[in-house]
């Protein structure tokens, strides 16, 4: 039986005894907040703690929590059993309704439904995506992979000046056929189109993937997931400034709002090869800076205080270089260097010559 | 010879004659704003008029945007010539450099290649695209089409549950096989995913084309040419809001900031399938109504007051509803009728029973 459908049961019956014992039924909750999430320097991620909290449905304070919650599981063993999927706005108007006999809404606001779902999330230690229940649709891919989805063989090496449409959910596609020896993702659609257009790919062995700014979990789970099962490095590109540090911040190491689903998401061996503060100096690109507003400088400080770059030598520098060039640059302006310089220099060189922070 | 070197060449040549006959060299720039910007009602489309202003190389407010033309010309000609493209912010970088012996740059700011590119489009007639410079990249295909791009054959009924990915540009795209017989689009990834999680698209024998908000110029050229080159209907899935149905505006009419290219990006033959207003009453879905902010209210306003809008009682009527309805209902409720209903009953049901505003 799907284990995914015997979980949210076994969850119903717990429920179904303790009211036939006539007890006030409870869910037991993992705590996410600062208190019970902390940084793990050996696994090198952010995990949560085994402080839980009772949610009891006979408490003022409680019940409306857990009947959402319960709601919630029982759409979610809907979606299982007829093989649907939903995104989050979805599942809200999905159990948005009034209560019979009473003024009463299941859930008023999506906030509701989504804290539900993370609760859900939280409880049966299944990923949303398991529950069937997707995020945001977002980013493409080409290169030397091909895989199958849906019955379909899709290959990644065949798909035009387009690629491959990311979905929200990559639970359940194969690997059929992996040639890439590893993957470039890129945060840039601009620079993945010209990563694509030179083929890049094809030139290095390789698999690009593109998003348009910071990742979407099916984003993050594909590259999770090629870097777990198949073992291939991810290097990661962005713009030289502490939000594109950011993107690959949480890539590697976690963050507190997803630290449940860090085993599922987090990608220990993320590589970042650029832009970084010293290839600003080196490649002659301090004439395509963008003075830093407050906001950047503050932001700046706070990243570099996470516990695992404060200890490290190599990012505390590039921090330095960021504090003394007071400037973001982009990965754009690398076009001033030429019109394909990312792709047919670049990444090959820095790739090549081992130029990347780990 | 290539039609698009030719007129950058013999744009180069009147420069170069006049420079050789000591005249003060000039561009005729078609003026794009609301004095010679109308609505052809026979074509119904947004057109530029015939008005154009001279910007001459020797003048003091002039040069400065004289050069940024001419250096536009310049790359893109190189682009056309190295078969590579840009984005916009990669063609900014491109040309920013400092002219040798002085303090002046090219181009400052991103704006001023931005309005040097529309005045290229403008003076030779050629789009953007055309010229090798890429608007934003977004949304994905599936159905029943294949098509040819970059050497590939990509067949959209056999990509998985993520589609396949729209490029900026897809000048190039060949269509080799069209068995659909119209082209659902949805401004929505959610409901994207539904329909093709549906297969609704080998059920009804059509493509589905999915966005995230307002469709990029990829997408809408992607759309004009299915409409044109394979008169295939296009038929239109918003949120019943104001911005929905700007969005439909949009592809159907066309607008004043792209009125230079209403002929390749505009599909007079569009059908707005739907949410509509009257569409929250008939299918019972006044409990999600999310009431309007005054902004919405003076936007439904200036809407209902285009030419294309202001005598057509089918659109007054739906404003009307709206305006007594006071708010707006997303796609994503259909969700509350059934998992799958937008993907089930709506879409196939209002094409059915041809359900639809022309």
């Amino acid at each position: 039986m799907d284990n995914r459908k015997e979980k949210l049961k076994l969850l119903g019956k717990k429920i179904e005894k303790e009211v036939e014992k006539g007890e006030n039924p409870f869910l037991d909750v993992p705590i996410r907040n600062l208190s019970n999430v902390s940084y793990n320097p050996k696994t090198r991620m952010v995990t949560l703690g085994n402080k839980t909290s009772k949610r009891f449905l006979f408490n003022v304070a409680h019940i409306r929590k857990f009947v959402q919650t319960i709601e919630t599981a029982a759409a979610t063993k809907e979606l299982i059993e007829v093989d649907k999927h939903l995104n989050l706005r979805q599942i809200y108007y999905k159990l948005k309704r009034t209560l019979p006999g009473t003024q009463i809404n299941i859930v008023d606001e999506q906030e509701e439904t989504n804290k539900a779902v993370e609760d859900l999330e939280l409880i049966t230690g299944l990923s949303r995506e398991q529950l069937h229940v997707n995020a945001g649709k977002a980013g493409f891919a080409a290169g030397k992979i091909v895989i199958e989805d849906k019955g379909d063989t899709i290959d990644w090496s065949k798909q035009g000046s387009g690629g491959w449409a990311i979905p929200s959910n990559v639970e359940n596609i194969n690997f059929k056929k992996v040639d890439a020896k590893f993957v470039v993702y890129v945060e840039k659609e601009g620079e993945w189109e010209t990563m694509n257009e030179s083929r890049l790919w094809d030139k290095i062995n390789c698999v690009i993937i593109g998003s348009k700014g910071q990742a979407t979990r099916g984003i993050r789970r594909l590259l999770q997931r090629l870097s777990t099962e198949h073992k291939l490095p991810i290097y990661v590109l962005t713009d030289a400034d502490i939000w594109g540090i950011y993107i690959y911040s949480v890539l590697k190491y976690g963050s507190i709002s997803l630290s449940h689903m860090t085993e599922s998401l987090v990608i220990p061996g993320a590589r970042y090869l650029g832009l970084t503060p010293e290839d600003v100096i080196k490649y002659d690109l301090k004439k395509h800076l963008i003075k830093f507003e407050d906001v950047d400088i503050k932001r700046l400080e706070e990243v570099a205080k996470y516990p695992w770059f404060k200890d490290d030598a190599t990012w505390q520098k590039q921090f330095k270089i960021m504090r003394d060039i007071k400037g973001k640059v982009e990965l754009a302006a690398l076009t001033s260097k030429g019109i394909a310089f990312i792709a047919e220099k670049y990444v090959p060189e820095k790739i090549k010559n081992k130029d990347w922070i780990e």
